[in-house]
C-alpha cells in the first residue's frame, strides 16, 4: 500500500487518516513505540527544510529512525537511473521509503519497483498528499465539517502540487474549491483573485517561485503583493472569521502581508507545521504499522 | 578488532560471518537489539548512496544510531589533518567507525589512532572488504561452497578496491579468480575477457569510472559495451546457469547490457544490495558486539 | 529554559553541569534512556564537524535521536527569514534546539520565538557556552577548584565566541584570565603574548582563520607561529605542569606547533573532545529531562 496520490485514498482511508492525525496532533505521546525497530528511508531529491524534518520527526515520534537520503550524496551524480536506484534502497528493506523528486509521476515508478510503502513528499507538479492531509486536517480542526465551506487557493496554480492535491482532497470533503492567480500561473476557466475571496472561509496562500516572479513581473518591489498578494485590505472580502493558510516557505511582502501571516486567531500557518508531523505519523502508520 | 583490509580477516571469521550473514539475510528481525544504545560513526569522505544508506540500515536494525558525517560539513574544509579528524572522532566515543576516504590506507591509519573498531568502507584504490564478504555471501547463497568456482572480474582492475578485496577473499575460498578489462585498465598479465568468461560459474562487473572513459575511449556511444562491455552474446561463452554480479552503481549500456543487468535469475545484482545490509549487520556485531 | 550565554547560568547551575558533566564523562551509560523518546533538532547554519557530531553523539548516549538540519537543505536558501525558520521547526515539536549561527544574536532570537529549550552552539562572535563548560571541566578534572588559577586565552580575541563563554565562565570560577593576540585581532587592554603567559596554568589557544592569516599577515609560511603561535619555547614561560588547550580544528604550524598539541600529560586536547560529548550530555539532560 503506497500513499502516491489523494486518489490513493478511499473515503474511509481519509477519514481515517483525519480521526489519527487530530489524536497524534493532540497527543504526540500516542505513537511511542508503534513502529520500534523499522526505518524509513527519507529520500529528498529536492531540498526541503520543513518537509524532510517534519517526516523524520514522526518517523522518531513512532520509535522508527530515519535515514536522510540527500541529493548531495545520492547515485544520482553517478548517472545512476532513478529505477536503478528505487530497486536499490528497496532491496536494503526499509520499512517504508519516502520520496520528493522534481519529476511527476517519480513515486509511482518507484513504488512500482519497491516492495515497500511509499509515500510520495512531492512529484514535480503533480501531487503533495501529505500537505493536503495537513491541510485538511488544520480546517477541520478549526471548522469541524468542511461540508459547504468555501476554500481560495492562490498562486501559481499551474505548477503547484500543493494546489493539485488540495483542490482534489477538499472536494471530496465537500468543499467549495475556488483556484485564482496571475493569469499566466493559472489554467483557463480560474476566477480572479477578488471572486475567489468573496465570502470565502478559508484562504490558502502558494509560494510563489522567484525566478516565476521575474519571469512574469520583472519583480519591481512590492508589484507582486499588491497586484496578487494577500494582504489584509483584500483579506476584507473573505468572511470576518475567515483563516489564512500557506505550505511555506513564505515570502513575505511577496505573497503575503506580514500582518496578514502573523494575524492573532486566523492565520493557521504554524498549526499547519504542526499538523504536518502528526498527519505523518498517521500516514506511516496506516502504511506500515500492523 | 578492525576490518580493514580481507587480510584482517583469519579463516574462522570469514567462515563466521558468512554464516552470520546469512542468517540475517534470511531474518533480519535476528539483529534486533543487539547494539540497542550503540553508536556507529558513518563517515564518508566520498560520495556514495548505496553504502552509506547501506551500514546506517544495518546499525539501525542491530538497534544501534548511525551518526552520518559527510565530507561536506567536514573540518577537512578547514585544513585538519585525516590524523587530527581521527582522534577527534576517536574521542567522542562512538562504538564503531565506519570510513570511506579516497586515499589508500586511510582506514589503516584511522585505526591506528583510535580506540574503537574501524570498517573500511573503501580506501582509494586499496580495498573495500565489506563488498567483498557480501559478494562471496551472494555466491555462497547461489553456489553452495565456492570451492573449484571460476568467477571473472572484469573492467577497470588496476583502479578497483572492489576487485582487490574480491580477489583475495574469492581465492581465500578456493575459486579460480579471472582478472580482465580493457588493456590499459588491468595489469599486466591479465586474461582476455573472452578468456576470461570462458567455462565461468559467475561474471563480476566493474563499473567504469565515467572519467576513465572518455581518457580510454573517446567515448563513442557505444563503443564501450561493444568492446568491454557485457552483453548477451558474450555472456554465451561462460556457463549457461552462470551468474552476473556489479556492486553498482550501473552504468546500463556501458559496462552491462540492459539485457544482462534485469536477466531473470541470473542478475544477483539486487541480491548483493540485500546482502550487503546483512553482511554489514554481521560485520558491526563482530566487532562491536559482545 | 535555554542556554544561550553564559549569563543564563547562575552558580548553581554551573556547579551542577560540571558534576554532571564529571560523572558522564567517568561513564556515559548513566545516560542511557534518560531522554528516550526524545528528539533534538541539531540545526548548524555553519559547518561544523566536530559541535554537530557532538551534540548527535550527546543525544544518542541518552536515548534520544538527533534529526540534523545542515544548510544546504533548508530554506534559508529560499529566502525564508530565520523567525520563520524557528517557528517553523518550533512547531515540529523538538524537545530541543541546538543552532549553530553566523549572526550574533541568533540563538536568543529562536529561543524567544519557539517553546522548547535552545542551545546556543555558537552565534557569530558572540558565545559558544557549551564549549566554555567543557573547557571548564577539562581544567576542573586537572586541577580541582580553578580558584586562583591563571589562564591565558590567546588569539583572535575581538571575533572569537570560545574566548568571550570561557572568559565569562572562568572569572565566575575564580580564574585569573589573561587575553592576549596579535594587535589588530585584540581589544585595546590585552597582554603580550609573553605577559600572558608568564606562570600561567593553562594556555588556550583560539583556531587563526586563515582568511585572517591572510589579511593581517600576508602569511609568510610559518611567520604566524614564530609571531603568535604556542612553541616549546614560548610555553617554557608558563608554569612547568601547565596544560594546554585549543577547541579545534587545530592548524598545526600556525597558532600551534605539533609538539605542543600532542605534549604528553600536558595537552589536554582530546579530551577536551571528549568532554564535550559529556558536557552536552549534562546540558540536554539539565534543560529537557524532567
Amino acid at each position: 500500500m503506497h500513499l502516491l496520490s489523494i486518489d490513493s485514498l478511499d473515503d474511509a482511508a481519509i477519514a481515517q487518516l483525519l480521526e489519527r492525525g487530530a489524536a497524534f496532533a493532540a497527543d504526540p505521546a500516542l505513537g511511542a513505540g508503534r513502529l520500534a525497530g523499522c526505518t524509513v528511508f527519507n529520500c529528498f531529491y529536492e531540498n526541503s527544510t520543513r518537509t524532510a524534518m517534519s517526516f523524520a520527526q514522526a518517523a522518531a515520534r513512532l520509535g522508527a529512525q530515519a535515514i536522510t537520503l540527500s541529493v548531495e550524496h545520492s547515485s544520482v551524480k553517478k548517472g545512476e537511473t532513478l529505477a536503478d536506484t528505487a530497486r536499490t534502497l528497496g532491496a536494503m528493506g526499509p520499512d517504508a521509503l519516502v520520496l520528493r523528486h522534481r519529476h511527476d509521476g517519480a513515486a509511482a515508478e518507484v513504488a512500482s519497483l519497491v516492495d515497500c510503502p511509499v509515500v510520495n513528499a512531492g512529484d514535480g507538479t503533480n501531487e503533495h498528499p501529505t500537505q493536503a492531509l495537513l491541510d485538511a486536517l488544520t480546517l477541520t480542526q478549526h471548522f469541524g465539517s468542511l461540508d459547504g465551506r468555501r476554500v481560495a487557493i492562490v498562486g501559481d496554480i499551474r505548477h503547484s502540487r500543493v494546489a493539485r492535491s488540495n483542490a482534489k482532497l477538499l472536494e471530496r470533503l465537500g468543499v467549495e474549491v475556488r483556484l485564482a492567480g496571475p493569469d499566466r500561473l493559472v489554467p483557463p476557466g480560474c476566477m480572479s483573485f477578488d471572486s475567489a475571496l468573496d465570502g470565502a472561509d478559508a484562504v490558502m496562500m502558494l509560494r510563489v517561485q522567484r525566478e516565476r516572479l521575474d519571469e512574469e513581473l520583472g519583480d519591481a518591489p512590492g508589484e507582486y503583493l499588491r497586484l496578487h498578494g494577500l494582504t489584509l485590505e483584500r483579506l476584507a472580502r473573505a468572511r470576518p472569521d475567515s483563516v489564512v493558510l500557506h505550505p511555506g516557505p513564505m515570502n513575505r511582502g511577496v505573497e503575503i502581508a506580514d500582518e496578514v501571516a502573523d494575524l492573532p486567531g486566523r492565520s493557521l500557518i504554524l498549526r499547519q507545521v504542526a499538523n504536518g508531523v502528526a498527519m505523518r505519523m498517521a500516514v506511516l502508520e496506516h502504511l506500515v504499522g500492523r
